[in-house]
């Protein structure tokens, strides 16, 4: 594999976005592409994951991770091919991810690397789309802290994508009725006829708390939310005794960390009906993470478990792509295509 | 013991309450007392229970117990003598509670009334003050939901009132740091100096964020809300990895069920934090409150727990008296003398 022009591009941050990220917010830059030394690895990367969570790592807010520096490379996970290797464990030509950020090359000395697994029947972009971070994200979050019961009822934001389209998907699996939030009438045709969710909510076009209330007769058990507040405002009247509302991801909150929005009304029916709202990080379940591998990938290749993948061409696009987690125009788990 | 005037006098809901409770929500009336059949007893009301979860039951709203009807007697928990009993299990002069409403007099049948212990030197209001409703509530949201340990930073609001002075001082047994915020110096002095509270926050004359900020150093770990949202909204920016908030009451919010208020912002600190929002009712430890009673009355005979009440004199004041609870008047668990 050659390095073609010797250059390695790298989209570094400029500035902290206000509102929503500019492609202003990042400068492109060129540097030579390094060369390893003894126990480091030189990855090329192939594709870049985009995720919700870079929102939080580019503010200065506190958060799970300290912030990206002002300068620094663009945090990100990658998937990337060794093209040289002075490390005895890892060969070249070995497909790694890590968090080698927005950068065609990166060094690595191997310990903040995973190996990807080669697992017949599922695309390298697969990876992604069911397992990295979308997939033990969904599968805990839904398991652990959801912990749904078969009969009953699951409602989930954000269901077209990359997580909640596995957490609708996972609770049909465990035997709910799932009712899935998204916002085109091509998003909900897809989870309902596609993954078998029983019921949809296109909430561009429908009030969410009177198609909540038509989309689950028998109430609300486990709320998986990965947007906001509306849709927990929606559900809060309707849910049964001990639900469990799941914090996932508050995305549209996060793009407006210096006015923050007010919460959800009627948090008092936590207390009528003994409820609980909860957040989880997947950094909690880093060392479980096979667990999950082993689950999804049995179910995918029983049919159980369909994912969609969002591939935008071109490592000069990432930081205009980035949007499309928040303007809701991707389907299914955003990546770039170095 | 006579009937005196052999008049029942009763408080009976006249209309549902808009905002605060009124005089002329009620209407009062009278009724011969009624005599007791085979396996009843007729037991003399001496003290009625006022309680912030009786907003709820005059309102229309869906609740753990059904609205008391229009017409109706107030719902309320009383303490009262067995002035007559054809009941073999229950003698005459035993002292007995349960929700036998606002009037004078009661029938039971026993089933629905528990005997009131005799504990030397507890008086027979003391056995509202530290067991009643609110023991058992604080003994249970603290330690089921909010699960303190040793070390850990506590905040309680409503500190001075019948749960929150409890909550406070069963955090001090378990070796916490606990942090009281109440509305009067008054109410501050006396938690801080009589109930060993480590700090106190006078909310009418302090913002609560940077109160809370000054009073918990090491951040938040459980917070135990008795009042509304504005104490968890301060609190939410400080809390800890995996801290619990536990929704007991939200008396503000009660009041005007009909133009719901906005819930507290920063609730993506559940996510950073991994925290939990839960709310309970005393309802579900029904079963369990002898478990309560053995650790409180251990702990009030061994001086480690003290509490107050709030003794208002004269069954016609009842309606005007419970609105001591929502305007923070009380000092102390709330209740009147018959």
């Amino acid at each position: 594999m050659s390095t073609g022009s010797g250059v390695n591009r790298q989209w570094r941050l400029a500035a902290r976005p206000a509102g929503l990220i500019k492609e202003s917010d990042f400068t492109l830059t060129s540097e030579p592409i390094p060369a390893p030394r003894d126990g480091q690895i030189l990855v090329h990367n192939l594709y870049l994951s985009l995720d919700p969570t870079m929102r939080g790592w580019v503010s200065d807010m506190p958060n799970y991770m300290p912030p990206v520096g002002i300068g620094e490379v663009m945090r990100s996970i990658t998937i990337g091919v060794v093209e040289r290797s002075l490390n005895d464990r890892i060969k070249e030509g070995t497909v790694v991810s890590g968090l080698l950020g927005w950068q065609e090359y990166a060094l690595s000395d191997g310990t903040d690397v995973q190996v990807v697994p080669e697992i017949p029947g599922l695309p390298l972009t697969g990876y992604w789309g069911l397992l990295g971070l979308v997939g033990p994200t969904a599968y805990f979050g839904l398991l652990d802290i959801g912990k749904p019961q078969a009969g009953e009822t699951l409602v989930v934001t954000a269901a077209a994508g990359g997580v909640g389209s596995l957490v609708g998907q996972i609770g049909k699996i465990k035997g709910c009725r799932v009712v899935g939030i998204a916002g085109t009438d091509e998003k909900c045709k897809w989870i309902r006829e596609d993954l078998g969710f029983d019921a949809t909510i296109n909430y561009r076009k429908e009030p969410l708390p009177e198609g909540l209330r038509q989309a689950c007769p028998q109430g609300i058990d486990v709320h998986f939310e990965n947007v906001g507040y509306s849709a927990i405002e929606a559900a809060l009247p309707l849910i049964n005794m001990r639900a469990r509302i799941v914090l996932c991801g508050l995305i549209s909150v996060y793009n407006d960390m210096e006015h923050p929005q007010p919460g959800p009304r009627f948090l008092a029916a936590l207390i009528v009906k003994r409820a609980r709202m909860e957040g989880f990080l997947f950094t909690d379940y880093i060392s479980r993470v096979g667990e999950a591998g082993v689950d999804l990938v049995k179910w995918y290749l029983e049919g159980k478990l369909r994912y969609r993948v969002d591939v935008v061409e071109g490592f000069e696009q990432a930081p205009r792509a980035i949007n499309k987690l928040f303007d809701g125009s991707n389907a299914g788990k955003l990546m770039v295509k170095v």
